[in-house]
């Protein structure tokens, strides 16, 4: 892909990781944001990533010419021919924003929006050029985490999708289409399912907390790792594949998932309070630091294990 | 560990794959079955299994004489030091066994049951010596996926429970330890509730099955195989650890939990030949055996990257 102008909004820690990709693939970048002083920040941030991004094979200089800062969005998004949105969560923040990046940006530019709740659809109330504006949600932290959720909204056109996935695509990433707006998109969705588990069977005195993460991480971790849920249960089944699984199992799950379902869970303050105790009492030992840079070296480690093998037929269809 | 007499009662998938770990670990091993010729599949499952367990370091020999078969249960267990019984999930079965097992073994040996879904309380209804029975659950295949839950019953004793744990240890396995007995233990109650919400996502046309198995593997797959959810909770806080996540998500997960409540998934007839219909236009193209072995493989290659960082604070408490 041809060298592109990239303008993100937002040069907080998604921002930052963003532009650490963009500017590793050869991209200029422009980092729009209010805080005047964000330059330094940001370049603070890429420097403690350009090691980890060396390991799987991107070159990035923390200290490029081909990064650039502004504070006014008019100015940041002129020339742009890709805007990746990371500002904060506020669904009005954002129509605003778009309402006013269409304004000034190139007619061809391509808006995507990292955000995790707030779907295009709402996002673009206020845009004339709603075709253009989608979602690319990436799981953090995006320079190291291959997916990027793909999500159009009920304006987005076709066009405009196919062109996120293929940037993504090229970035390197695995992109992955929904064909519809759903709150959580699907990561976030199956990770609040097993949060909702996990705590309740932290509540209910099963298991303590730092043995669901080593039962978790030993077993399903690896297994997901490896190939996604669809797939563990072709494989679940024998010989018979996922029918022969369905037809072993569907009994046994029906019954654990109204099992579950009879189990609600609420994050009262108390519930919250237990959780916070059972994770201190499992990590309080280490700084947060300590633990996201062991994790990062462990999921670089796993990257590479597996880059021979890429996902069975990747997202691409 | 010294070596040990170790009775496998069931010589089918997950007997010979446990008959491989305790071998390789210098164990002797009879496996009981009523099949008079179980020999022959039990060595062959062996031989296939060998090079896997050889990538993780660990030497088998499919001919070994310190392998032997039984067909009489009173005579396969005479001598045990152990007893693994991996038969058929039927509650009659396991409670006949266990009645007869304790009548011939030696009043020393150990019993653990493979059972994903009987727990022992209920195994040992008609046992005299209940305190040295409890639940050893492997996840499958038990050579290969280091997680094993322990889950001790009513009746069972501490003394019991620990030479459990030290066991499994001493075979090179993550031993958790379940307080309380509990439909789908741990593991497969977090798979439960995947599979729920995964089905739910195919079923509501959000994701094909196959992109639900790349975002899953391209995202969380990778997180959990370095860190389970809680540990993922404390990292996904920013620098307010687990009290920040709590803060800044417990909003966004109780509503995600609402709108999945509100989305009951039954695995109807309609329901199964979607997922049947879904992971076969995922996967048809290539056969189980060719999925499995890629499977494997890639969670040797996974094991083998973590090798030097095992989980922390693994779960010895």
């Amino acid at each position: 892909m041809k060298a592109l102008n990239i303008t993100i909004i937002g040069g907080g820690l998604i921002g930052s990781s963003w532009a650490a990709l963009f500017l590793a693939h050869g991209h200029t970048v422009c980092v729009q944001d209010l805080d005047a002083h964000i330059g330094p920040k940001v370049r603070a941030e890429l420097r403690r990533i350009q090691p980890f991004m060396a390991q799987l094979g991107l070159a990035l200089d923390a200290d490029t010419h081909a990064l650039r800062f502004d504070t006014t969005l008019a100015s940041a998004v002129q020339g742009a021919d890709v805007v990746q949105e990371c500002g904060p969560e506020r669904v009005k923040f954002k129509q605003q924003l778009w309402a006013e990046v269409e304004q000034h940006c190139p007619p061809t530019a391509l808006l995507l929006s990292s955000s995790s709740g707030i779907p295009a659809s709402m996002q673009a109330l206020q845009m004339k050029t709603a075709q253009r504006l989608l979602v690319g949600h990436p799981f953090n932290p995006p320079h190291l985490i291959p997916l990027v959720e793909v999500v159009p909204g009920k304006r987005t056109s076709p066009e405009a999708t196919e062109r996120a996935r293929a940037f993504y695509v090229s970035l390197g990433k695995q992109a992955v289409v929904l064909h519809k707006e759903i709150p959580g998109f699907v990561a976030n969705r199956i990770q609040a399912a097993v949060i909702r588990e996990s705590v309740s069977l932290l509540k209910q005195g099963v298991v303590s907390a730092q043995d669901l993460d080593v039962a978790v991480q030993t077993s399903l971790g690896l297994r997901w790792a490896t190939g996604g849920p669809f797939l563990s249960a072709h494989l679940g089944g024998g010989a018979g594949g996922v029918k022969g699984f369905l037809q072993q199992f569907s009994g046994g799950l029906q019954l654990l998932w109204l099992h579950m379902r009879l189990r609600p869970v609420l994050l009262t303050r108390r519930t919250q309070a237990a959780v916070a105790q059972g994770v201190e009492q499992a990590y309080g030992a280490h700084t947060i630091d300590q633990l996201a840079s062991r994790r990062d070296q462990q999921q670089i480690a796993v990257l590479q294990a597996l880059k021979p093998a890429p996902p069975l037929n990747p997202g691409d269809s």
